[in-house]
């Protein structure tokens, strides 16, 4: 029955010892773990909280979980992600920064299925600074644990996505984070705005995310927009159109100048944000999906920082990690 | 016969002098003008060029003007606006900068009607400076040059909208400009991102703009949105969903808080932008409806900018400028 992926952590054949959910916003992943995070088997469904049912989570974690139960009998359960969040399963109230697994362990909210399992969820992570706006995160505290537990105690990471995260861990807890909305602002000028209508299909692979995408055009017309970054935003977005109408970006480059244009304002952007609290983003960890990984590999060694890439494996790292500070498996 | 709106220059019962037409994406203005620019009659159509049904322009034009025609003889015509695109009646190719109305007068693209009319189309223009994008404008223009007409040959124009053009005149001419994609960008993030969930209606009249709405919650929220206005701009527009979730700003201030974050951002950006070109914005003429405006002229005053406010018969007066200096009436 064993399925993994070839990022997967092997397991060496070790006894079960964790059932870790990634259940997000547009996707669900299930992992049944060994006590040092080998994937024995997994599950990924189109079965993210807006997606499920009726909201009957209980039903999703059934279907997908009883063969493991049936297997091996009680085995503790854990989730992270959106399925904590008002509009999942149980809210799990946010744990305020600085928050580390220790801190996360004491938080989890319990929920008890119709099949009699016990799990837990893990709560977000706000930050509610004196004279600014507050930020959340969920999911990505999960990720920063997998990241400590994979040796990282100290230092600056970078969680490209919809919503990117910057955050900044001391001592193996989260000290500090923001909310850069890049993602989505690039989605939503693509999609609904003028920018997209001179725009075409960089390739035929289908549905793209702001980093994917990597021909020889792709990546000047990326390049060119890391170029532009520094400029006046409102202002830079517009060359997003008027270098399309006077030919000279071609329309297979558009959406690559403009995600560099936005990717490279976040690492601008970012990096004065830390450096007004007094930290100077020198180095940075990227924790995310190999694709979009690698074009802000690319943009961060444009503005001159240096960059390291996380493991893939910090989702199910950080459940371990979170599990074993929570006591639900041996240490 | 005659229709006017209370801002339109009253005519004194004079002879008709030019047919005016104000014709742009999603709206379309004609005017009866007398050689003063006073209006002796005026038609309003829902009938921009995006919903000309089939592209026939001939048809609107004459529905709307023919009793004209029939009452008075020949009378030259001119047009301004995206009638003038490629998605117009026909191109009229960019002016390029510096250009006044004399320049734009002697670049009006020619049509012949169906019906054996000659009606003008004004240029829009460009920008295009070494080392930089380029820029476009259409219609704005001839905004501009009807402001040189009512005496202001020299200064800084701010043109809300869509997107927003920030203008420097010289000697009667378009010296130099730049465009924001505030409005489209404040629509797609209320209408489409995330930012839009938590918001509520700000009152029960309709659809508003980016500056509309002038309610106490609404003054205040813009103006922490402007307060908000100079953090980083990915960063900051998260905060109009975590204000929301944490309850410090009520469901109806977010559209306001969001919309003082992107025209206070858009000042700042301009105003940078401006002093890397040696030009310090001290004194801005706001050119543009009521409402908007006086979003503007609040923002521009929390950033120490004197703002004033341009007749709102610039589009006619513009209009009428360009067709003296193009020969088609007497000067």
């Amino acid at each position: 029955m064993t399925q993994r992926h070839e990022t997967d952590k092997p397991s060496g054949g070790a006894e079960p010892a964790l059932v870790a959910l990634d259940w997000g916003t547009t996707s669900f992943r299930a992992f049944l773990l060994d006590a040092k995070g080998g994937v024995l088997d997994r599950r990924d469904e189109p079965m993210g909280i807006l997606k499920v049912p009726g909201g009957d989570f209980d039903a999703v974690f059934t279907a997908v979980t009883e063969r493991w139960y049936a297997a091996h009998g009680a085995l503790p359960a854990l989730a992270s992600g959106m399925i904590g969040s008002r509009q999942g399963w149980v809210e799990a109230p946010y744990c305020p920064c600085p928050a580390g697994a220790e801190d996360l362990g004491r938080r989890l909210a319990p929920v008890r299925t119709q099949a009699g399992h016990s799990l837990r969820i893990v709560p977000g992570v706000s930050r509610d600074s004196p004279g600014e706006a507050p930020d959340v995160m969920r999911g990505e505290e999960t990720q920063i644990a997998g990241a400590v537990a994979a040796g990282q105690r100290d230092g600056l990471f970078v969680m490209p996505g919809t919503h990117s995260k910057w955050v900044e861990v001391r001592d193996g807890r989260i000290q500090w984070f923001a909310t850069f909305m890049t993602g989505e602002v690039f989605a939503v000028l693509c999609q609904h705005s003028i920018l997209g209508r001179l725009m075409a299909d960089e390739d035929a692979g289908g549905g793209r995310g702001a980093g994917e995408g990597r021909g020889g055009t792709q990546e000047d017309a990326f390049a060119r927009g890391l170029a532009a970054a520094g400029g006046p935003l409102l202002h830079a977005l517009f060359s997003a159109r008027t270098l399309g109408l006077f030919e000279r970006l071609p329309p297979e480059g558009l959406r690559s100048y403009l995600s560099g244009m936005l990717i490279g304002a976040e690492i601008l952007q970012a990096r004065e944000t830390l450096a007004r609290r007094g930290t100077e983003a020198r180095r940075v960890t990227i924790v995310g999906g190999a694709a979009l990984a690698a074009r802000y590999a690319d943009a961060l060694a444009h503005a001159g920082i240096e960059a390291a890439t996380a493991p893939e494996t910090v989702t199910t790292d950080g459940l371990l990690l979170i599990a074993r500070a929570a006591g639900l498996i041996g240490r």
